[in-house]
């Protein structure tokens, strides 16, 4: 029979603490502790497994494992010298979860357990205080009601706040035992009322009812979202430790609390931690009465405050990082309920690191891989005030799109974003935005959709430019017309109208009515600055590349540490007011030459786009994607000029001027407006496409129009050429986007190439290096790679468009069954966030080996949006690409991400040449 | 020095017919027949590598080559006692292209090279015939000046025919000496004026210029065109022959003709062809004098009429097919100029294999790889009249989208269709089909699109149902309201109305104006019988199913001769007029309780449904997907609800009364479409997608509603069931598709396992056979086929959906840029068409390795459009699938690719266990 009980007390203990997975977390620590002879009240711990085995089985223990409890109960009662139930000497316990990763507050507790109304009166005996006989019963009755027998907390509470009322008690402390044996009395009637059946007066029925209810607490609600939240597994299953009580409420030389051994928010090394006299555990949290900072230990008990310190200095010692731990003092005598490595935010979490480091606690390599690469958002943008959060209004709740803290007047157009914001800052709020917004999302300081997913274009364009967004706010009616937007809070109906304030936290998802104060993050801190340097130094020569479109967007990047652009979107730069009218010429051309001739128009306006990135980039390569989205996108609306077109017959003079806003610039006037829409409409629907995703765009684009490749080329070239002429050197890395194989790539990389021998013979600089590659975003052109690395100079994953065509999956709809496959358990993680390593990195690493088995020096890269994302950073590392690329403000995440994966040393080296 | 020219004459030759692939058909039928010591007329092959080089070498033929060239000219002319350009004896020769695969009349040929303004008065005095040398000059001229210095053919024809109106002469050979001497100097006249230079008169320079211009003509645009269509690979490149004259035209005695051994229409065992007595090679075919039929020869020269017979008899047995030969006959002596396998039509094809078996001249497995698969087409459809094609007028072509003759009366809506379909046949002409015309598609003859390419959904279900289609006619422009189509025919606006009677060629593109009659085809024709008895017996154990979603569709896939359903779609059930508002209903319910109500209504029908089905296919296996589209298939279109809504408050009764006969079912009067239509839409809206092909579909409809799934589960048990009762063999195949990985098999499984069980233990039939399985139609669930393979018990790739996704391609918006494509040499064939083996091919491969290694009696087949298309079908058998299945028409052509594949004994066979 396989050991699923663990004991521990008296300075020894079956487990350890490198046990996490059979025993948790909370009972490692324990059997750690005691081993470490340090005073903890002794107990032991049914195994994880057994966790499984009870939903397996039924909800039931095997018989062979209650046996095994029932020996491991005996010799806790040895210990102590007491037993369950005992009528003279009664033990008691407390039954307490404990995952293998702390999840607070997630699932369930009970103490005093072994109480009934006859082992209280033995406590009473021999305590001397029946209050605290009461105190301890009636407590218990009250969680193992709630926990084990499912009833409402509340109706608990109804019964203890009215016998307070009635006797007219302040605290809780303030009701006396009758009051408490009062109370008592009616939390029996409640449970006979609720359960039909008596309070359980078996001590031992109590205790494998509690530790069933323990096991059962794993799959309830909160716990599941908790696991979902973290990505942690749901088949690691709690264990259930079960520890001889103490009492930190015997009187006023006893007490409960708990603390940290550095302040969990900042990392300043400060002992810190609160406590309350006479009081248990959960006093402690649930703010009934307020805790006492830890520092007042030291004169009320300092000897006790001292051996704490000692006990606690010793732990992170041990265990060579912060504590978090639990105390309880019982009259006078202190004893350690758990310890743990402490949850830090962000900023604190680099600071423990740091310090640590330098005093000698830990080694760099550790404390680069201490932080979680995702805190690190934390530290790089502006947070909301919190005092101003706690004052103003929150109206609405949407995910956390793009971090960061925003605050300006309302906007509902892109248009009028950009008018606005020349006199006060924007918040761009749209039901969803489109690329048409682009110039609108460029000034705003936030932008809130209430539509759409992680990945919406809201999403994916706010992250890329830094900017605060809150996406999906559902609870949100957007109103473009009447410009404004409603929403119901606390039942009324709140409309808020262009021009109101509003305070978005991005990387919460709240909305607050109103204009709070932020907080400016400092990115280039003393401490982060040291932090990321040994993080670059285990880096090494793996790359990280920053998305960025503008110059603007680049100083960031570079600011940021981003070493190279890793994807250029040209399109960004065709949105522009003052470059759209040639976009669409070109597109409603309808032969070459008229093309040709609107594409000159463009050719000055890219070229000094390219020049600014060049510049900016200075010495780093700069990968430039030349067209990627279908044509209509850059047209109206197909569905508006439909509607258009059926009111127009009936339409009076305002509706007539309203349309003609819309279309001035495909010559629409009040008398034209009948013979310009057809014919506008008569393009849209040529261009109209079923599956946008899958259609005429990226290289199929160059391939039908070449002469659009070809003046990209030229204005990449000759901008290269511009600065280059200025001493500053210059690498520019053209790339086709979309290719299913090779034939696509040599089609448009001859186009490509001819330009660039042109431009730079002509300007005497045959001897610049630049490279012509492309996307890997087709499960084709992944498929074969071989081929495609014959032409490419290097790979770039386009893993958002890897993902949708090799999942089948369109991230635009996929929100629409998102939360039915998350309930199904069909994904572990959004495929979009988090790259999906088992099907579409499968195709990642075969297309990496086949790339590089054609062509050895073929430089790899990823400029998905999973490029900044930690777990695929490291998986990119694993398969021996050369750099991601993210947006600028993931940038320090991905190289934190990176070094983690090289401290890790889980890489194929074999695979990684150039 | 590589040997690249290849002498022959005299009984021997430098090469023989094994060499096409070096001397070009012609040029290794020529050393063939020489060394078969037939009359030939000597000469030399110049190689088909020549031809690449001479492109490569920019236009020129190296002087190494011109060197081995020289030499084999010299060998000719001292066969020949003749020497080129000589003024007393010239040699005159033709130059001929040559291929390695047949191109008939694409590239170019050149006669009675070597004549001169000198050379000319010899051939005059030795033929003591001045008419025969003036008629070579001016035809050598006429040809020389149209293929080497490319004047148009046309200039020359006016002169001539100038020349002929003259003087009166009604044919060519009216005309005398003196008039041919005019002619020339015309012609010489021309040429100078053309090309600013003299008629070339040294004879080796016309040599080397007609040589490089036949090379040339590998490269014009009918060959290239010609190529493409018949998948021949672009570097093939064309020999030349280089051949002593021989000549038709030197009186009465003398004759040119060709002939075949078979005919090649019908395979009829007679000896077939024409000649023209004092003729050129290209009298013949030119059609300006009426040739005679070769049975006339026996009585005009009856000696020469006897060696041809036996020469060509000898021949075929000699190549043991049937041959297709040119021949001359000079002053009564015969010369073999040409022999070749003779192309045929389909039914010739079938026949002439059988006959060939049953004279002992070939065996079985040589017949069954004598007939293209896809020529079987010709066989299975009925066809127009090629009397009635000629007479009537062609008025536009489309793409051939579905094979066969229709004839019948135009409609323009499905509605219509079922209404007129009562009364007369009926055409089905829309701008192109939704899933909602389904019963209009039903009822009509044949469908003709104005939109969508070989896989546009009007193409795929005319297949399906093996009704004719034409799709996408672009010149025809479709207008449902005014009830018209109108198309430019010679410049003039034709106009055709509902009811007028329209003839469609489904095999061709051809669309006719007016009634035509049509042929009817004979499936069961006994010589086809016994010929696809033989492919079946090569054909063994690999299986041949057909995609159906009715009992009558099931029927005719049995006629011919599937062995089980290998897909039926069950949402085509759903369209049918008794059941859309069920679905609807469904669709538009907000909670499970009314979906479900709605979904009983459906249960009786699909039951119904796969009863016939299961009837239909006794014994053999059916396989029933679980439902596909994106629920807003069922639903109004939305743009069509935007503009009905735009237009409501100005809206007339009239149009009123319209837009409620389109929301009727959705409760819409004339007095609540203002509240209807708005709801109506927002439900739309809701369920509208940016792409839906990679949207809310597909298993991912069954997680979402698991009721949709359990409906569907007990239609198909509860079907089995019944029919099982009356003793017939039932083998239902549940599928479920567009899983991305086992986890969404599984949750579907589940259900459907769990009805079965329920259905089949209350019928006590739990002994009932029955599969779950799933398509393999999105990249990941191939990449991660080991996994699913745990799941699933079979495997179904779904090729349509699969190259979509692989590819990033969707085919209903693939047609845009489909020519530009072509042009650019991306695709080699349209992949919707012939499956893409190099990138889905492979990830096709992957997939059934990994899934027969976790199961190794996985049974894989493929139900994709390509399940029909013989080159993919070999594929599937060489990866080692166990069927493949296809629209019932298509049946005998995949059984007959599919024994082709089992005789090239490609397979691996390790692959196929089950």
């Amino acid at each position: 029979m396989k050991k699923q009980v663990y004991s521990f007390g008296n300075g020894t203990a079956d487990g350890d603490g490198k046990m996490k997975e059979v025993l948790g977390g909370k009972g490692a620590g324990l059997a750690e502790m005691c081993r470490a002879n340090l005073p903890v009240p002794p107990g032991f711990t049914i195994s994880t497994e057994v966790c499984n085995i009870y939903f397996q089985n039924n909800n039931q223990v095997p018989n062979e494992i209650d046996a095994q409890m029932l020996e491991a109960l005996r010799m806790l009662e040895q210990r102590m010298g007491q037993k369950l139930g005992d009528t003279g000497n009664p033990l008691l316990v407390s039954v307490r979860s404990g995952a293998k990763f702390s999840m607070p507050g997630m699932m369930d507790t009970i103490l005093n357990l072994g109480l009934n109304d006859q082992t209280v009166l033995a406590v009473e005996k021999k305590s001397g205080n029946p209050r605290f006989a009461y105190d301890c019963y009636r407590r218990f009755i009250q969680m193992f009601g709630n926990v084990v027998l499912d009833i409402e907390k509340h109706d608990f509470d109804q019964i203890f706040e009215g016998r307070k009322k009635k006797v007219g008690a302040k605290f809780d402390t303030d009701l006396t035992a009758d009051d408490l044996k009062a109370v008592i009395a009616d939390y029996k009637k409640l449970v006979q009322k609720k359960t039909g059946k008596p309070f359980p007066q078996e001590a031992m029925h109590q205790l494998t009812m509690a530790r069933d209810a323990v096991f059962r607490s794993w799959n309830n609600a909160r716990a599941i979202h908790y696991r979902r939240m973290n990505g942690i597994p749901d088949d690691l299953g709690t264990a259930v430790n079960v520890q001889a009580m103490v009492f930190g409420n015997l009187g006023e030389t006893s007490a409960t609390g708990v603390g940290f051994t550095r302040n969990p928010s900042t990392g300043e090394k400060v002992f810190y931690g609160e406590f309350l006299i006479n009081a248990q555990g959960e006093d402690v949290v649930a703010g009934i009465r307020t805790p006492q900072p830890i520092a007042a230990l030291e004169s009320v008990m300092p000897e006790v405050y001292n051996q704490l310190r000692e006990i606690t200095t010793n732990l992170e010692k041990h265990y060579r990082d912060v504590q978090d731990f639990e105390f309880t003092i019982q009259e006078g005598k202190l004893y350690m309920l758990q310890t743990r490595n402490g949850k830090r935010t962000g900023p604190a979490a680099v600071r423990i690191a740091v310090d640590m480091v330098e005093e000698g606690l830990i080694s760099k390599s550790e404390a680069v891989l201490r932080v979680d690469p995702q805190q690190l958002d934390q530290l790089l943008h502006p947070v909301l005030d919190p005092a101003s959060k706690k004052a103003l209004q929150l109206i609405a709740k949407g995910l956390p799109a793009s971090p960061g803290a925003a605050v300006g007047t309302i906007v509902f157009t892109a248009d009028h974003a950009v008018e606005a914001s020349k006199k006060a800052p924007v918040i761009l709020v749209r039901a969803e935005t489109v690329p048409d917004d682009i110039h609108g999302m460029e000034v705003a300081k936030g932008i809130l959709t209430s539509r759409g997913g992680m990945t919406s274009h809201a999403a994916v364009v706010a992250r890329g430019m830094g900017t605060p967004c809150v996406a999906g706010a559902g609870a949100i009616e957007v109103n473009e017309h009447k410009k404004e937007m409603t929403v119901a809070v606390n039942g009324r109906k709140l409309v808020l109208k262009e021009g109101d304030w509003l305070s978005l936290d991005g990387s919460t998802g709240e909305v607050f009515e109103g204009r709070a104060n932020t907080i400016e993050a400092d990115p280039s801190s003393g401490i982060l600055a040291t932090f990321m340097g040994w993080a670059d130094e285990f880096r090494g020569k793996f790359g990280v590349r920053a998305n960025a479109d503008i110059p603007r967007d680049a100083k960031v990047a570079r600011r940021f540490g981003a070493e190279g652009i890793g994807l250029c979107r040209t399109e960004h730069m065709f949105f522009a007011e003052d470059r759209i009218p040639h976009m669409q010429a070109m597109i409603l051309a309808r032969d070459e030459k008229t093309r040709r001739k609107a594409l000159a128009k463009l050719l000055p306006m890219q070229r000094k786009d390219f020049a600014g990135l060049f510049q900016a980039m200075a010495g780093y390569p700069v990968v430039i994607r030349t067209l990627d989205p279908p044509l209509h996108e850059f047209l109206p609306k197909r569905e508006q000029l439909m509607v258009d077109i059926a009111k127009l017959p009936g339409a009076d003079l305002k509706t007539k001027k309203e349309m003609v806003s819309r279309y001035e610039r495909f010559g629409a006037t009040v008398a034209t407006l009948k013979k310009v829409l057809p014919e506008l409409l008569a393009r849209v629907e040529e261009l109209h496409e079923f599956n946008p995703m899958l259609g005429h765009r990226g290289c199929r684009l160059g391939i039908t129009y070449p002469e659009i490749t070809e003046m990209q080329a030229r204005a990449i070239f000759e901008a290269a050429v511009q600065v280059a002429r200025k001493g500053v050197k210059v690498i520019p890395e053209v790339m086709i986007p979309l290719i299913g194989g090779v034939r696509e790539l040599e089609n448009q990389k001859k186009i490509v190439v001819q330009v660039a021998e042109e431009v730079l013979g002509k300007a005497g600089m045959n001897g610049m290096k630049y490279m012509v590659g492309t996307m890997i975003e087709i499960p084709r052109a992944a498929l074969t790679a071989d081929e495609v690395a014959r032409e490419a100079e290097f790979f770039s994953f386009g893993t958002n468009d890897l993902t949708q065509t090799t999942m089948g999956l369109s991230r635009d709809d996929y929100t629409k069954f998102q939360m039915d496959y998350e309930n199904a358990k069909i994904f572990q993680n959004d495929p979009f966030a988090v790259l999906d390593q088992d099907g579409v990195g499968k195709l990642v690493g075969m297309a990496v080996k086949l790339g590089r088995g054609a062509r050895p020096e073929l430089e790899v890269g990823i400029c998905g949006e999973h490029g900044g994302e930690p777990n695929s950073v490291q998986f990119c590392y694993r398969v021996g690409m050369n750099y991601v690329s993210c947006s600028p403000y993931r940038v320090p995440i991905a190289r934190l991400a990176a070094a983690q994966a090289a401290i890790s040393g889980d890489k194929s080296e074999a695979m990684r040449t150039a």
